[in-house]
C-alpha cells in the first residue's frame, strides 16, 4: 500500500457557510481582489455576500471580473498584473471552473511578475498569495485542488499548472449559489464532477483514499440521476451535486484526470463545446475501451449508479448531453493527435495510441 | 447538510516513505528537536531514518527522548523549555500517540513562555512550529489530527487542547515501524483506532464527510479481526492497521470523540489501563446505552464489522483486552463523575446522567 494524501483546503459546506464562518477570512489581510466572472458572481448571490463579509470586516477590496469562460494566458496576465499594482493580500475566486482557476494564476501572478506562460513551470519564487473559493456551479471541484487549467492559444489547447501551494486557503460551498444555474449548465457542470470521480477511480494513479471519494462521489451522483433526467433539481439535489462535485476535485487531487480530459478539451476549444459536456460525450466510450483492464471498477461504477451495462450508462450521458456533433476527419485526426499530447496519457489504464483515440472519437461522433 | 472539513495534514504512506520523501522536510529550517519516547523511536526504526534523512539534508538536530507514557504538563514543560533554549525551527514527533501529542504540545511551547497550563487556551501568541508527525503504533490517529492529549496530575485526569495550527504538516506512515510492537500493544492500539471511528460515527456532531473515514476504517478493522484475534499480524495487515488508525483520526478531527473516552481516561489514570484497551471495555456498553438513537450506524457497524450482534462484539472485545478488573463503588462514582465532565458528554447520542455512566462502569466492571 502506498499513497500520499493531501488537501490543504479547509472546506466550509452548507447554506449560510459564508456568513456564519466569515472570521475565517480575517487573517488573510487587508485588501482582497475578487476574481469573477462577468455574472456568476453577481446572479449567484455569491459576490453580494462576499463583499458584505469584507465590509464588515473592514478589509478593502478590487473586483476583477472578465475572467472569460475558458480563461486565457492573456485574461490572467491582466488580472495579475492589477493583482501586482494594487499589492492585495489575498484572493477570492467566486465562480465556476474559469474564475476559481483563473484566481489561482492571479494569486501566483500578484506576487511574481513573469510571463503568464512560465505558470506551467509549476515552480515560483514567490510563494501564491492565499485564496479563498467559492464555487457558483457544482462541477469543477477546483476549490478543493491545486490545478488551474487555462486556455493557451499559442497552442490552441488548454493545460494545466499547478502546486499545493495553490489549493485554496478556504473554500465556501454554499448551494443556493448554485440555484440561479440553468438546467444544461447544471447538467454539463454534474457530468464533469462525475467525470473527475470516474476518471480519477480508473486510472493507474487511483489510491485506496481516492478511491472512498470516488466512490462516495459516483453513489451521490447516481442518487441525483433521475432527478438530472427530469430536470427536478430541487435545493436538495444540488446540495448533494455541490457535495459530489468537491469530492471529485478530492479524487482528482490525488490521480489527475484521464484522455477523457485529453480529448475532451480539444472539443471545447475548436467545437465550443462545453467543458463537462465534452468529458459526457466521451466517458462510456473511454470505460468501453478500458474494459477489460478495469472490470471490477467499471462493474462498481454501474452498480453504484444503478445503470445496468456501459451501453445504458452511454444512452443516459447521450439523453443529458443532448448534443449531435459531427466531425471532419482532419478534425478527428487533429482532436486525437491532441489528445495523445495529454500528460494522462501514461495513466491510462492500458496502453492506448493515437489509433485508439481516433477509434473512440469515431465510436461517439459522425462523421462528414 | 452542513460540515466542515479540514485535514491539514500532508500524509505519505508506505514502505520507505519518510525517505523517498525527505526533500518534504527540507523546507521547515535548519533545526529539529525530535520528541520521542525513551525506546519507541529506536526500536521500531524510525528514529534511525529521521536522523538519517536530516542528515543528508544537513539539518541540525536534537533529541528529546524523555516522553512518558501519557505525557504529564510537567513532561512537556520540560521539552518545550529545550526547545525554546535551542530555538529549533520544526518538531519530530515519533512514536505512540504519547510522543506525538507531547510534540504538538512542544512545537507550541517552543515559540511561546507559557504555563503548560495555559495550553488548554487554544490560543497562542506566536503561531506553533511546523510538527513531523511519525506514528510507531496504528492507534492514535495522532499523526491527522489537531488535538494533543495531555495528562493533568492537578485533576488527576487526561484532557485535551487543541487548535488548527497544530495539525502536523507532514506525517509519513510506514508499517514497518509497527513491526516491533508487542501483541497487546498492537491489539491495543488497534481497538483505540476502531473507537476513534466508532465514537466519531456515532456521535453528534458526525458529518456526512467524517462517516466516509469511519465507514472505511470500520470495515478495515474487520478485515484485520481474525488476524488480530488469532495473533496473526503480518506486515500486511499491519498496513491495514495502520491506514485504520489514520482514517480514525482523521474521524475525530471533524467530531471529537465521546464518552467511551471520557470513561477511559480516568481507567488509564487510576488504573493504569492502556488507553485503548480501556476503550475496548467500554465500547460495547456505550453502543448498547444509545442503541435506539443509532440504531441505523450501530447496526452498520455490527455488519461492517461482521459480527452478529453487541453481544457478541462485547465478547470480542472482551477476548481481545483479556482484562479482568474491579472497581470499588468509591471509584465508580469518582470515574462516572469524572467521565461527566468530559466535553463530549453534549455530543452523546442520547442525553447521558451520571447515573448513566454508573450503569455503563457497573455493566462492565465487577463490583467489590
Amino acid at each position: 500500500m502506498q499513497f500520499k494524501f493531501r488537501i490543504a483546503t479547509k472546506v466550509f459546506f452548507g447554506e449560510g457557510c459564508l456568513n456564519k464562518n466569515k472570521s475565517e477570512i480575517a487573517g488573510f489581510g487587508k485588501k482582497c481582489m475578487i476574481v469573477t466572472g462577468r455574472s456568476s458572481g453577481k446572479k449567484s448571490g455569491a459576490l453580494d455576500d462576499m463583499t458584505k463579509a469584507l465590509e464588515e470586516l473592514s478589509i478593502d477590496y478590487i473586483i476583477y471580473d472578465k475572467i472569460e469562460n475558458n480563461p486565457s494566458l492573456e485574461n490572467v496576465a491582466d488580472a495579475g498584473k492589477i493583482a501586482r499594482e494594487e499589492k492585495v493580500d489575498f484572493i477570492a475566486g467566486i465562480g465556476g471552473g474559469s474564475p476559481l482557476d483563473a484566481s489561482k494564476a492571479v494569486a501566483v501572478l500578484a506576487v511574481n511578475d513573469i510571463q503568464p506562460v512560465e505558470l506551467f513551470n509549476n515552480a515560483f519564487d514567490n510563494r501564491p498569495l492565499p485564496i479563498i473559493a467559492i464555487p457558483t456551479t457544482a462541477g469543477t471541484g477546483s476549490e478543493v485542488t491545486p490545478y488551474s487549467i487555462l486556455t493557451r492559444n499559442d497552442i490552441k489547447n488548454k493545460m494545466s499548472f499547478g502546486n499545493d501551494d495553490i489549493f485554496p486557503a478556504v473554500a465556501f460551498l454554499d448551494a443556493r449559489y448554485t440555484e440561479s444555474l440553468p438546467y444544461s449548465v447544471t447538467v454539463d457542470t454534474a457530468i464533469d464532477a462525475l467525470s473527475h470521480a470516474v476518471e480519477g477511480y480508473t486510472n493507474k494513479r487511483s489510491t485506496i483514499m481516492s478511491d472512498i471519494f470516488a466512490v462516495e462521489a459516483i453513489s451521490v451522483f447516481g442518487e441525483c440521476l433521475d432527478n438530472l433526467l427530469t430536470n427536478k433539481i430541487d435545493y436538495r439535489i444540488r446540495e448533494k451535486l455541490l457535495y459530489m462535485a468537491m469530492l471529485g476535485g478530492m479524487v482528482i487531487s490525488h490521480t489527475g484526470t484521464t484522455i477523457v480530459h485529453g480529448l475532451g478539451y480539444p472539443l471545447t476549444y475548436y467545437k465550443g463545446i462545453p467543458h463537462g459536456r465534452a468529458n459526457g460525450m466521451l466517458m462510456a466510450e473511454y470505460l468501453k475501451f478500458n474494459y477489460e483492464a478495469i472490470k471490477d471498477k467499471a462493474d462498481n461504477i454501474l452498480r453504484l449508479l444503478r445503470v445496468g451495462s456501459l451501453d445504458e450508462f452511454g444512452k443516459i450521458m447521450k439523453k443529458l448531453v443532448n448534443t449531435e456533433l459531427s466531425l471532419s476527419e482532419d478534425e478527428i485526426t487533429l482532436f486525437a493527435s491532441t489528445g495523445a499530447k495529454h500528460r494522462s496519457v501514461a495513466q491510462n489504464p492500458r496502453d492506448i495510441a493515437v489509433s485508439d483515440m481516433v477509434s473512440i472519437l469515431k465510436n461517439v461522433f459522425k462523421v462528414w
